[in-house]
């Protein structure tokens, strides 16, 4: 049996807890930084913190907006308990600008905005290395049904209209992201694990500085002020608006 | 001017060339062989005539079966007349059975079946090493319009239905293959360039042996015996079905 305490999963950036409730997990961030499937390793430090109350932030804002997520309870700077979903194994990326691995296979220069948002399947597979899925691989694998790819890219379609909203008023452009969904126990796809610049490419929308995760993938330096800018951008004007 | 023999592009496996009529283009078949984006290279002796005759017997049979191609008239054993298409940028796969890239990708073991026909796109773009791509992908990129993908995949489907039926009467098992389309000068979307041992996964259906380019890309040896084999397989049928 699975008691209180018990470490389920320790992934590349967070370690998931089991609690004494079968039905929620308390996830923990750390300041570990990987990029190209675990090639390259690093600290950032302070991370951890700020990428667990980015994404309670941003959750908790989809939220009020209709959208459901895993989110319950923030316990500590750096630990929160979500309810516990079985993940489906597709990375859901949404881009709004071509960048990143988008521009290198397809040779679409970094910075060409799309002419709508697009909505691209993963295969979350490390071994793999995640690649690149059309629908049609989704069901040949059995990573989802037609419904769930049809739900996970409407609800993939909607967040992104509210994130990008939300960044904008915090000066910040989302060139693309990640998301990852969950089957609750009653079968309900809802949005698990989460979003921070480590899952975000995110811009001044002023200079186009990239304040993200990029800046360690890249060596491009001030990796720990990029994201403490963004934490600082995001709930300075978070407090702001509930005056 | 364009005059008639004007070399119009040297590919990988075939030279086309200027004829007289601005829609009519020859087709050469060489004896080269690429493989691995043209890392690997090579030379399959007969090749190039095995290559021109067996894709114009196939062309034929779809033709027969309602399929529009480029075939207009086999001048020699490496030399074909066809008409003239703007090539759609797309590298249209069928899978029947996982084998390849697909099966190294998604870690799905070579030989399984799959449940249904698979259609895949690539983007025929030889810089990029012909990246796998999505719809959205195709028409971001604008390589396609929505009616001609659809177009692609219901024209893909047909033909592979008729030739593993036709490959299977000469004891081959037909596990995937590519396929290029083309439109005409009326904006009709047509079968052009080849269907060979160079374009598909063909197996003996007995004992599973590897009668294609697989025997080149792995040094498996026996090459041209291969390919003289399918050759000889689906020769001999044709006239054992005239009879
Ligand atoms: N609500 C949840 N229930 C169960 N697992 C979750 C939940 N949210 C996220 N996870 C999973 O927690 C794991 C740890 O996260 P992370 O360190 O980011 O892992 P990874 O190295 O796979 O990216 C991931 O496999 C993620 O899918
Ligand atoms: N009917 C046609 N009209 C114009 N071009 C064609 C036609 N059929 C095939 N082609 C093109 O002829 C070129 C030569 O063929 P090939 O040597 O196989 O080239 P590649 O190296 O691009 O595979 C290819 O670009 C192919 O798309
Ligand atoms: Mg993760
Ligand atoms: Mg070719």
């Amino acid at each position: 049996m699975v008691t209180a305490g018990t470490l389920l999963y320790e992934g590349k950036a967070k370690r998931v807890f089991a609690t004494d409730d079968a039905s929620v997990v308390k996830v923990s961030y750390k300041d570990d930084a990987t990029a190209f499937n675990g090639l390259k390793k690093g600290q950032i430090i302070g991370k951890g913190a700020i990428n667990n109350q980015l994404t309670n932030l941003l959750f908790a804002y989809l939220g009020e907006n209709g959208i459901k997520t895993h989110l319950l309870e923030q316990l500590s700077e750096r630990e929160t308990l979500v309810r516990k979903v079985d993940i489906v194994p597709i990375e859901v990326v949404v881009r709004n600008i071509a960048a990143g691995s988008f521009s290198k296979r397809l040779g679409v220069a970094e910075g060409e905005e799309l002419p709508y948002p697009l909505v691209e399947f993963y295969y979350k597979n490390d071994e793999l290395g995640d690649p690149l899925i059309t629908d049609e691989h989704a069901l040949i694998l059995g990573l989802a049904t037609r419904a769930e790819l049809t739900e996970l890219r409407n609800q993939a379609i909607k967040i992104d209209r509210l994130l990008q909203q939300r960044f904008l008023a915090s000066g910040l452009i989302l060139v693309d992201f990640k998301l990852e969904f969950g089957r609750t126990s009653e079968g309900e796809i809802i949005l698990a694990d989460e979003i921070s610049p480590d899952t975000c490419r995110l811009w001044d929308s002023e200079t186009r500085k990239k304040l993200d995760k990029d800046r360690f993938r890249q060596d491009l330096g001030g990796v720990e002020d990029a994201y403490q800018e963004v934490f600082a951008r995001l709930t300075s004007l978070r407090e702001g608006q509930s005056e």
